[in-house]
């Protein structure tokens, strides 16, 4: 298999109260602990933050986009520069999205067997993703993991849609094992199927007999809600590889990573934490702060008190708070710096209390700290 | 003298070709070597950098404003986290202005000997400034250095105006001198006069008198151009105390620093290197580099072939390009960094030069490069 080299998954346990697994992964340029959560450059940089203050904030690995990079600026400019880890200044693992998930929102997509046609917003010109040049453009990119291109579909949709999509997925999924010529990137299929249980386990199951070095699950994170998600998973994790990393794609929330950790997912990316905090929202222990609200005018605790990020060492609430009202960009940065830690810390806890077999109690521990006492300032957040 | 230990200022040498001094301020917080260039933090944040950045970037002192931050967040707050050292986590020496050039453009404005009043722009409510009111809330701040009260006249001004501004801004620095109670800052008063020998030279004399650890020339760049601003150093320099050191607010590019430091001055402030960076203009050896230009689209190189700043040394024109398209953030944080590090940059060579009398030499070699290559860029710039 092309790319088996790229990539070594070590499940080192399961939770014995929960499917919540600990493992590591193993890439080219480095090594990652799972479950692990991918804070995302979209493109090429993480937004507000230098790729060092990501790496400090406790991050092992970014995920970039392959459309996004594909229309601006382009592949073939990122190759010229030594690959994307170069271009961004990245040493350390990354993983790109295929564009799938981008271009199925687009109000002008042409959906076809062969791919999918659209116009570039920006520029206006016409643009072609088949499975064939998604691998191309990631393959000129140059990220450790890069994903097969899958068609996504809305939430809800009808049986006989999603079905389509599903079975469309699988082979475009073939056709990606088929176009790739690298063999220092592990490619990862995504299991489709929308909200139907026999659907997402005959994904899973095909995409299975590919045999590629990890799988995701995609189509969730697309407004269907934390149950839906939850059940989603309920049907489709039992199908997936055991010794594959298994990587839910858009989550998520901290309580639906939480979720997707209990249910046996390895990794999850989101543009939360720092999407969140480019508006002065910041994750804490005690739930979601928003620092903007005149009740931090004058505080003079850090952002979190239990917080030992570069942020929450040096600022305090009033100070950022001054930022977000003065509209200084350093805000941005702050509030994403610790909001990556945060998440970062989430993971770290996460791996702990798998080793110790206290998934479970953890979990329970930290949503009762988390949601109860963040009520406030989740409504307003 | 209160305030007098505040400041020390050691007179190294002067070049023998010029009037270019070589010096050591010693403040409270640190030493800094003059002649100086010091980044502007308005509103308690030098603009999309965070202190540990401007800091390796080799900037050694601050500036902040007066008048911004009593508007917002207001100096109490500030003075309740400790100051504005430990509000911005800057613990090397800050200078604030007074907010005399600030209210001098705004539109509501209604000067009096008293002081000026004028409306927020934001919140509309109105605001009273006064020497003692702006002494208040500079000793409210803390910074190292504060700014007298003075009255700023647009360019070109009648004579009689002229006058009278020149006059109330003794009258209002003496006023400023007894307000002060904290003999930890030292206080700058501030020549005016426009373009008026006998007036600059009036002023001169009259502040000189005050004996104050310190002295700025005011009311130029704006808008009276390199020659005249040449022109008004002339006939003001030589009435400035020789052991004292000379500040010219708001000075500016290359060339004119250059100039200025050539006739004497030895501290300088501006906002061009991180305004000019958030457009993606980049200072270079040779000349003003706009990297958004579609030269730079596939460039290789980093922004300043000469340079071994954190830009230069870990990303390419190419990136920076994509990164100001693509409207990313980092871009500015980058093009800043790279911009305040060529400011520092020329400043050591400007001291270098000085300690071995070849300023004058050093000056034309600079501006020979730095005026010659960098015509095209200049012109798109």
């Amino acid at each position: 298999m092309l790319g088996a080299m790229a990539l070594e998954f070590h499940l080192v346990k399961t939770d014995s109260g929960c499917a919540a697994r600990l493992g590591t992964l193993i890439l080219p340029r480095g090594e990652v602990a799972t479950p692990t959560f991918m804070p995302v450059g979209t493109q090429g940089a993480v937004k507000a933050v230098s790729p060092e203050q990501v790496a400090q904030a406790g991050a092992q690995i970014l995920l970039a986009n392959a459309y996004h990079l594909h229309l601006r600026p382009g592949e073939e400019i990122v190759a010229a520069r030594g690959g994307l880890h170069q271009f961004m200044n990245w040493p350390h693992p990354i993983i790109t999205d295929s564009g799938g998930y981008q271009v199925f929102s687009l109000p002008t997509r042409q959906v076809s067997e062969e791919g999918v046609r659209f116009r570039f917003e920006k520029a206006g010109q016409p643009v072609m993703l088949t499975p064939e040049k998604a691998m191309a453009i990631q393959e000129a990119l140059g990220a450790d993991i890069v994903m097969a291109f899958d068609e996504c579909v809305a939430y809800p949709t009808e049986y006989g849609q999603a079905r389509a999509a599903m079975e469309r997925t699988v082979r475009w999924a073939e056709r990606c094992k088929r176009a790739q010529t690298r063999d220092d990137q592990a490619l990862f299929p995504i299991v489709q199927g929308s909200t139907f249980a026999d659907l997402r386990r005959g994904c899973a199951e095909q995409l299975a007999a590919l045999d590629l070095p990890g799988i995701a699950v995609g189509g969730l994170s697309v407004g269907e809600g934390a149950d839906v998600m939850r059940d989603v998973l309920g049907y489709t994790v039992p199908y997936l590889p055991q010794h594959r990393p298994r990587y839910l794609m858009g989550v998520g929330l901290p309580e639906d990573i939480l979720t997707a950790v209990e249910m046996g997912m390895d990794m999850m990316d989101c543009v939360i934490p720092t999407k969140h905090a480019r508006t002065g929202v910041l994750f804490t222990r005690v739930g979601r702060l928003r620092v903007m609200n005149a009740d931090y005018r004058k505080d003079g605790f850090p952002p979190d008190t239990h917080c030992d990020c570069y942020t929450c060492t040096n600022y305090t609430r009033a100070y950022l708070h001054h930022l977000f009202h003065a509209e200084e960009i350093l805000g941005h940065t702050l509030a994403s710096i610790h909001n990556i830690h945060f998440y970062m810390t989430l993971m770290a806890e996460i791996r702990e209390a798998i080793a110790e077999d206290r998934f479970v109690s953890y979990k329970e521990n930290f949503l009762e700290i988390y949601l109860r006492k963040g009520k406030k300032s989740r409504r307003v957040g």
